[in-house]
């Protein structure tokens, strides 16, 4: 699975929450980066370029801070462009279809205030209404949003949790069953058993990897046994 | 009252519906046309400037077409860099608590397909929360939005009464009462029995105004006998 991750950000230099998830996955050759400011710092989209790029990868990620409550300008102008008739909705195209579709979105706000009663009244579900209607429009499937609040607290515990997640987001199978969880675990642990210098490292992952797949096994006999013992419905 | 008419579109000139409704209001001097493209065409905001003209404002209207369910690149531009906190929220200073804002949106999809069932899916009160949380924290009072649905297939009579209700969004007071309603009336007759140079419009004007203040007066009369009889409660 290719996913596109479609950056936009005013000033993405000064934002450490953008400069920490984006080099948690710089290396990740199932993401292509695509930071709109850096690409088109005049703005003029080059249509026929992106929507190639978008046809080319099966996941689709907004990542962008929710100032106002949306994209910030450059981003509202791409899907303005991108986003056309013919390619995206209508009679006469619809090349989307089918993708998945989902927002990152920093946020500068505590979480308990986006409810009736807080500070910002709504939801995040409710507020980014206009991208469930996008992903309804064009034919792709709405992701559960990628929600960044008040990243200029955590922890690096809470950073490492994050990172794990935001991965997750970007390149896991929309799929949440044991199996789908342990072969992305897996697919990663590989790729950094490969990519180490550190030989003890490789050892251990590989060592982790194992014993994944004997529990799986044993899971497995697992549940024949089960589905013998009633009567396999 | 003073509305400050805030009117962003990528490309004005090809709009019908925004020549029709800007015709409208061009020479209402409560109402400041104030269109983004054409001040700012480098995109350069001059965040001083716009906050003054808020702050010279009673009601606050963006008008712009509803592209992707969202606000043009420009306008969100603007929101960014000229609502900012200590100017529109947060300890520092909210200027705007107090004022009215309103939308005036262009759709170029039917009304009845902003449903649950219909190809937009969200209603138009769920797909503008943006803007409704907007005014939350600014401290002002969120209008009923003034949508405009497929102004291409509109008749003649259908223009004319919407042009009224327009001009009602952006002058009237939000207060529906008779008294305000027929106020506002005799206000517009007022001022284009002024302006006309058909002196029988003119004296038409007039006689209609003469009998909008006469029946008033006929039913305040009723109104102080009905007091009288139940006791005035």
């Amino acid at each position: 699975m290719k996913t596109l991750l479609i950056v936009s950000h005013p000033n993405i230099l000064e934002s450490g929450s953008q400069q920490f998830f984006l080099t948690a996955v710089k290396e990740n050759e199932n993401v292509t980066i695509h930071h709109l400011e850096d690409i088109y710092p005049d703005g003029k989209i080059d249509v026929a370029k992106e929507q190639q790029l978008l046809c080319e990868h099966d996941r689709i990620i907004f990542q962008f801070p929710f100032y106002w409550y949306s994209s910030p300008p450059l981003l509202k102008h791409w899907q303005d462009v991108v986003l056309e008739e013919g390619f995206a909705y209508g009679k006469r195209g619809r090349k989307l279809v089918g993708k998945e579709f989902g927002l990152v979105i920093m946020i500068g706000v505590h979480e308990r205030e986006y409810q009736a009663g807080g500070s910002e009244l709504f939801t995040i579900n409710e507020l980014t209404k206009p991208f469930q209607a996008i992903a309804h429009k064009t034919g792709m499937k709405y992701l559960r949003p990628f929600t960044v609040f008040q990243f200029f607290y955590w922890t690096e515990d809470k950073k490492l949790d994050m990172v794990m997640k935001y991965q997750q987001m970007l390149t896991m199978e929309n799929n949440l069953s044991l199996e789908t969880r342990e072969n992305w675990i897996i697919e990663q642990l590989e790729r950094a058993s490969k990519t180490t210098k550190d030989e003890d490292a490789a050892t251990v992952f590989q060592f982790t990897i194992s014993t994944i797949k004997e529990n799986r096994l044993t899971l497995d006999e697992l549940k024949i046994v089960l589905d013998q013992m009633y009567g396999n419905n």
